[in-house]
């Protein structure tokens, strides 16, 4: 960076990997890619493109090779974190531009993996909701809510919380105006058509249901996240 | 179809087009790929990687050429529609699905091209907040709310709006229930950190910067739509 770049963009780093919930990253895609003076960067370990667990694919655009250091570094989940979890390439990425970083961050289950990385221990974060008990296994101090600000580290909730992730870091960055313009823009006025979204409005029938088609892929996770604490 | 299948999948098709608005489609895309026995296409005019207004690429699966009859119709919007108001192949083949389609649909500005195709003369619907007033120009009773429903059109407004819409389409496929067990998987209980997503709500100062923003791209459409009206 020479002398004469006074106001350098921002570089935002979106860390894909095979089966991640596209709608994590998606969201807060559509928030970042409209901030002033910033450099989105789609990174992965390839460039092959890459699946979402429901089938979207999309092209990454930088590996991790090729990626400068980021002033934020943002990791979606998914069902692809398990693979992820114990990926000692994938988390050293994440541990070297930890090093760097303004603000390290994650949607949904992608916290878990900032976790496995070592860099959430004796912070605050969340994460989607059925995943609470497992981030507390890396020594966070887990709360329930939709976007948790603990010193440089900002973590959303389950999925569509990434829209409001994106908009309070929009925010941290640039100020309410920018962020109020961008909320504007992409007509961020929700009214959702049942109050379902969380286990605290959604009806028991509703909760056991989305338990219990969750529950293999749970139990597999925290195997695998008891097998790395315990190392 | 073979007598066989008694209860053939839901198949739901989303039109894609280059600078698309990439959350337009992966907001509803989320939703509706968590529905039960549903078939989802990615559609194009052809399966090159279609890039979105803001640069995040995507692979479509399916040609328009090899498309099957649609039981959802779905159209998003963006400012690669003004390309598309006068393609000739492209609403003709919104026309033909359209003659098939239980439900014909759109987000944001997608509405405009169904608008352009003649499938929104006479009936209530609604777009993003900047382009009311053109979908009028096609003869459509405009309403401004977040989704509007005349008989088997469905219609929502801007950009976050689909996630809105694709549960209210959710529901009237599928019922209440599996419609809330989507919204809670994706933890859709938004908590935006501004009030700023509605012209309603958001302070002056933020709705006159986003209007002096799009000014020009809302000043040449609207001259593209006067054309097409006045033939």
């Amino acid at each position: 960076m020479s002398a004469i770049e006074i106001n350098p963009p921002i570089s935002i780093g979106i860390v894909l990997f095979p089966n991640v919930t596209q709608l994590d990253f998606t969201g807060p895609y559509e928030v970042f890619a409209k901030l002033p003076n910033t450099r989105l960067y789609l990174l992965a370990e390839t460039l092959e493109p890459i699946k979402s667990d429901r089938g979207l694919t999309f092209l990454p655009d930088t590996s991790f090779a090729q990626s400068p250091p980021l002033d934020v570094l943002f990791v979606p989940g998914g069902p692809g974190i398990d693979a992820k979890l114990e990926d000692k390439n994938f988390l050293d990425f994440l541990k070297t531009q930890a090093q760097t970083a303004r603000y390290i961050t994650s949607v949904c289950t992608g916290s878990l993996l900032l976790g496995a990385a070592g860099l959430l221990q004796g912070y605050r974060a969340t994460t989607h909701w059925l995943s609470l008990d497992l981030l507390r296994l890396f020594g966070v101090e887990v709360v329930p809510q939709r976007v948790v600000i603990d010193r440089d580290r900002i973590t959303g909730g389950g999925v569509t919380s990434g829209i409001d992730f994106a908009l309070v870091i929009a925010g941290e960055l640039f100020g309410d105006a920018i962020a109020q313009s961008i909320q504007l823009g992409i007509e961020y006025n929700p009214q959702p058509p049942f109050n379902s979204g969380s286990p605290q409005t959604a009806p028991e029938a509703v909760i056991n249901s989305v338990k219990a088609a969750s529950q293999n892929r749970q139990d597999t996770r925290r195997k695998i996240i008891q097998k790395i604490v315990a190392q």
